[in-house]
């Protein structure tokens, strides 16, 4: 598979591969063989048909290109390819080539096709969840305590911890990558069922040779051929989504701490990484900008998928096709985000000391509330919310610090003075102490992510289930 | 919750009611009176204080066009609610109105007044698959042995079971309340983050409180704060996607299969319902219809739960907002479909004889495989395949029956007649012993979902995990 | 029609009461009232029949919450409305009751209705065009020269001016608006076709009565009835789809621009709008967020239009349903958008001083291209690339401004010196200067635009044309 | 481009050829070298210069795949393209090489790059609709009395004409050439407008080098860059989508009447089209399969391109990317949806034979409104609906045919008898007067269309206006 000149910016090579043309026949011929070899472990077929088969059953021995083309005209992938491998089989034995794509029919071949092609796609997306999660980990232990601004409807709000906020862009992805395994743990499945999905060429020995075939691609065992019961192969497609969206909510983020007036976050730069000579002092983020677009195109694709559910009767007329065309994108949107987040997260410059002026430049404002519930203690709740409401005013106006105002109104008032100790205000309006709350946080969560991610990475993203 | 003129037809007022204005607002109450009432536990509030607000959190107090009028200005529900709710207690206990909603934030008590809200939609969901599958499963099993076309691509193609079919619809449904269950067990979680998602305001005892609330609503205690992580919360949304679509495949066949020219099912008539005065033949299918709408409109609705996943910092602009505006619409379709199939399947009419007809139509050549395979362990598969090739194209061409033909054929050719036995020919153009391979499947398939639908009618639809 | 909870917040009262169920009831009864007048004129009912008819097309003599409940049960909203009418009918003339609905289909009414009630719809957004377009046009005119940072891949740039943005605000607005008109006048069309298109009741009279009617109610005549041909209507939606994505483009700026850190706009504050009492500092960006969220649900409603399309033979089973549904959320959206950035608009806060200490922050830098232009004037483009270049470096790790250690790299090189004009440094660095391309572009457009504008202003939105 | 393998079968190799990568890079190649020769005539450049740069110009030149790959590193596929084109200038002019790609930016090269390939990616479609409204146009003369069943909700309903049918088909069709044209109109600009679209480095002369531009290339001249102001373009989109949603609605209706039970139509069979050499009886709908997919994906790429409209500030993060890479799915699906149907209807298999014994199996019921409207002249409508409703039911439980049971009825009334003549009824159940009222609104909507289609045949799709 190749993908378009814009798209290419994209994805990464990697998933490329695993969709390519030449992938996919493979894999098809993989099926063709587990097929006849287990025809012939159930005494279907002779060992030797079997054998003629297999021997066939090799990408490199296609004309690709033409067998695309052909399928364009014949509406199917699989029609094309079973006559190739049919007359490269009667070259050797004309009587195993009546028996190739024995008992199966096109969907079979080309879904379970991309059921192997998944497989592997998956792998590269756990591989990679393996490695983001590993960095976001590091980085938030790194900065449970950092101060950071935390911000509302795109707007300052209050202190908060930049390991806390990394803790929250680190969670989803671990369940991520947990969900992603339990959903291939039940979708990554064999597709067989003949011509109507009810096995019945192989009679009785049907499910027998499917279970067969099953164990060696080591492929999930179905109930029935899913041939238009897509709601397990819908759902794996959903879980990238997520995923997608997971990420794009870190890139949109990640962009926002960017920008220039903001700069607490830089993408790495350097060999051109998005850099501009015309303008010198711009650090484009481009890893954000691959997995924006991945998060914009992907829940598109995703409706796509469920759109194409009411697939008619035994096969669908177009919908199946859709399903089948669409499928790639979501991975290679995926694996494009995923990768250029861990090129974002291997060397992403954190400027803890621009955090702090960000949040020294709000003039203690977004430490009112602490300071309100301070002061109430003293002068009750509803005194004391009027006084801060005044002084904040003031230091809107004046531009001061409501640290200072509020110092001066103690002062400046007999009673409060007497009440109140001037030093418990320093405190108050430390961005430390304010972000202690969110470090506490951040470190329970982290602990429990912490041993989660242990957990994920010692064991495989797949297992099969026995049938 | 009022819906529009055009979508009261296609939900249920049960469904209206879970998400009316009234529910809602008695659901964030609700939070309230938790929250209240777990900071008294904790010592943060004094038993009065927590009683006093207790007692003003019921909905009938409120007039709650009113809030929802001073919601718009303010651009958040909460705002006019807790104002209202503050006066209410302030009338009683002006220092307990001080401690109105404390320590917690808009989002919070939305939230968690969704989740409520949701916990009820979900509940009619389970009720309404315990029906459904119910329904399907006795008739699947009622049928497991009638013949009926199997379709691929629009177009007859072999026979199958008609029970095969049922149980192929049913499987899904199945699926979908266990994963339904599974993904509630996550997504039901209390929110209550505080202003930053840091529970700053209550200090140290926060996560305490976090977890009596949770405990006292019966919601899941999160890892953090799901403001803006909403992983879970669209899993959820995506997996009533997932059982629309495979409701909408029901429909799709449903159809397909009502439609006059097949005639193979019906929709229950009588009372006016689907009925035309001015086409007396008419029978028209609403309830798939009903279910076509939420199939056609659902996901995109999803897509758009997706799309609003990148929801910036702290709390998110314009994403929250549109995910929470769009959330109900999911419930209300799935609900809609759910119980149009209820209705449907309660009383469905299943023609066999017609059924069987439209094998017969088809002039044996839906068993010209089978047939073939017959003859090729007589003459080798390639004279097989040749000879039912030009009789195939004989029967299209006269009208004439398959099986006839092929009777000539080896009355006329004295080899044949030698070999073969003219009485097999019977069962292999038979219906029923065409569908016997479905019939054997269908068995295995559905002693596999009696025994699913009976654990599931066994358990309730949600337990809360033990924090 | 009412709507849910947390979609109240995102539209308008206006918007709400065009799709509301009396409007659309009323709209239907309009048509038959027309319908039996203009069949009436064509001698197809006595003058006394039709008076009987119309006598009764009042929604105020209707128990609409019951027609609502009946509707829901025969699977369209026209089966209970044409019984209860000829029911009242009925009470004065037995055989005008007969005459009810003649010729007609449930199709014919219902959209029609819609068209009606889109005609409402369409004048509400026409008149909020007006006046969005209105005060961009003015504040535009009052800031063409003034001088902000253009930022591309969410970094700063260059300098433009803030007119020139504006104008890039209004433009797709005044397109908008002058799309709406030529799409409505196009889809604004009568549905009169009978029960399959084909007017076959009316005998030879059907298109005749059909253009009565069609004048009557001042709606377009269409070359056929377009019950399953709904690619005008679906244009027209569309067209809302893209105002919202221009509105969301404005939104997305607005709240960018608005970030506490950037502040170079704010949107009206007072009256409790966007205000938090705990975080004193805080302008929420209230309008932003209702565009935005509109732009967040508007694309997948455009895709359900569209995905409706295929609607099968002379009736959509299911997907007419879903469009007929889905159609008014795309007006409530779009108009809650408008009016809240009318509201943001009639009193945006503009903070020019503030715009331009954001240029000067970036220490002359986003002035590096013209200053390598100046240069190369007089050591070649590459000389000056590469002094800019390091200049560049120097001024992004010491914090000087760029212009300054510019003179200085002049001043101590006698070349350059004897050169080159220090004088001429100033207006390079100057953002008024920066500013004047940006600001001669706006001044070009913006004459266009105004002219356009009093153009629109001049007509009415929807002319009939003559049939 | 190439596509992925599933895709492949979806679209047409002409449609692949407009957006591969070798034509992209040579439209961004022309673009450059419009621009140059465009400076040069306004006296930026000098002619030699000019020269130097066109004289490299040429997709020939450069590693095309080497620099897609450099593209992925740099998150822009211009950067490397015009640092090749500059060393090659280079090689020949170091001054040159220092002006190419001057005064513009990374996305103005590539917007009207892809400007370029769009014109002659519409130009395929309005090839391939002259061709389908031609064939449709044909087919609808030949058929305007061809008695049909009309269906409504998917269940027969009264009789119509194929031609009325067709029509109805076509008109859509014919609107969609004409509103694709008058969006390209609008559409196919030059982008240019230089870093932050203030076309500022080419001081006063931008504008004039734009007009410049806009002529050699043959495009529109934007009111104003249209970097982030996307609004014409998505229109041009979301017309493909419409085209595509038409064509749904045809494969929809052709996919249906071609079922083997009803087979009023069939695609063109032969050179293995379709065909199953398992299956002798099937004729697989191919052609609508394709269209089928193609109305099943296009919805949702519409909807990315509205999601994509949100572009922030001067040039978007991840939205523009998003745009720039799903934009070409559409024509590619569009054309293979168009193709698919010219030959599917370049042979279609019209039965007019079976649509007539289609109508036959309803036993008159189809025509009981026609024969309860001619009773109700002598007996009232009342009575004349109650009897056709007796007799209805009494066909649909006796199988007897309406006209039968009618004839009888009024053979045993003397009443009846009187004043009725039997030979009338003949005509009323006769599908040929059916037809009659379809058959002439057919004709008179044919000779509109007829004329628009000949009007668009006899002019270019595209011409540009002049500025």
């Amino acid at each position: 598979m190749s993908v378009s000149i814009f798209d290419s910016f994209l994805t990464t090579p990697d998933m490329i591969a695993v969709f390519d043309d030449g992938a996919i026949i493979q894999a098809m011929l993989q099926f063709e063989q587990a097929l006849a070899q287990a025809q012939a472990q159930q005494g279907l077929l002779t060992p030797e048909t079997a054998r003629a088969i297999a021997g066939a059953c090799k990408a490199q021995l296609y004309d690709i290109p033409a067998i695309v083309n052909a399928g364009r005209r014949a509406g199917s992938l699989a029609i094309p390819l079973i006559k190739e491998l049919t007359s490269h089989v009667a070259q050797y034995d004309a009587e195993a080539a009546t028996r190739v794509h024995w008992g199966s029919t096109s969907q079979d071949v080309i879904d379970t096709a991309m059921v192997l092609a998944t497989r592997d796609a998956l792998q590269l997306l756990d591989d990679g969840l393996h490695d983001l999660t590993g960095r976001l980990l590091l980085l938030a232990e790194q900065h449970t305590a950092t101060p950071v601004l935390a911000r509302t409807l795109m707007q300052p709000a209050q202190v908060s911890s930049f390991g806390f906020k990394l803790a929250g862009w680190l969670a989803p992805l671990v369940r991520g990558r947990t969900r992603l395994r339990a959903s291939a743990a039940r979708a990554l499945q064999l597709q067989l069922g003949g011509a109507v999905g009810t096995l019945a060429v192989m009679g009785e020995q049907g499910p027998a040779v499917a279970a067969l075939v099953a164990d060696s691609l080591a492929l999930q065992l179905a109930d029935a051929a899913w041939h238009t019961q897509r709601d397990e192969w819908v759902r794996l497609g959903l879980e990238v989504a997520v995923l997608t969206g997971s990420m794009g909510k870190i890139a949109t983020d990640l962009s926002l701490m960017a920008q220039g007036e903001i700069a607490e976050l830089a993408e790495p730069s350097g060999q051109g990484r998005g850099g501009s000579s015309a303008m010198p002092h711009k650090r484009n983020p481009v890893a954000a900008m691959i997995a924006l677009a991945a998060a914009t195109r992907t829940p598109q694709r995703a409706a796509t998928l469920l759109a194409s559910m009411g697939q008619q009767h035994e096969r669908g007329l177009g919908n199946w096709q859709a399903e089948l065309a669409e499928w790639p994108a979501l991975f290679l949107s995926a694996h494009g985000a995923l990768q250029a987040l861990n090129d974002a997260f291997s060397a992403l410059q954190v400027d803890s000391g621009r955090m702090r002026r960000n949040i020294d430049a709000l003039q203690g404002l977004v430490c009112a509330e602490a300071a309100s519930a301070w002061l109430a203690r003293v002068i009750g709740r509803p005194a004391a919310h009027t006084l801060l409401e005044q002084l904040s005013g003031q230091a809107l106006s004046s531009g001061q610090h409501l640290a200072e105002l509020l110092a001066n109104a103690i002062h400046n008032d007999e009673s409060l003075r007497r009440q109140l100790d001037p030093a418990a205000l320093e405190p108050l309006f430390d961005p430390a102490s304010a972000a202690a709350p969110a470090s506490r946080l951040a470190q329970r969560q982290l602990s429990t992510l912490r041993a989660d991610i242990a957990a994920l990475n010692a064991t495989p993203f797949y297992i099969r289930t026995p049938a």
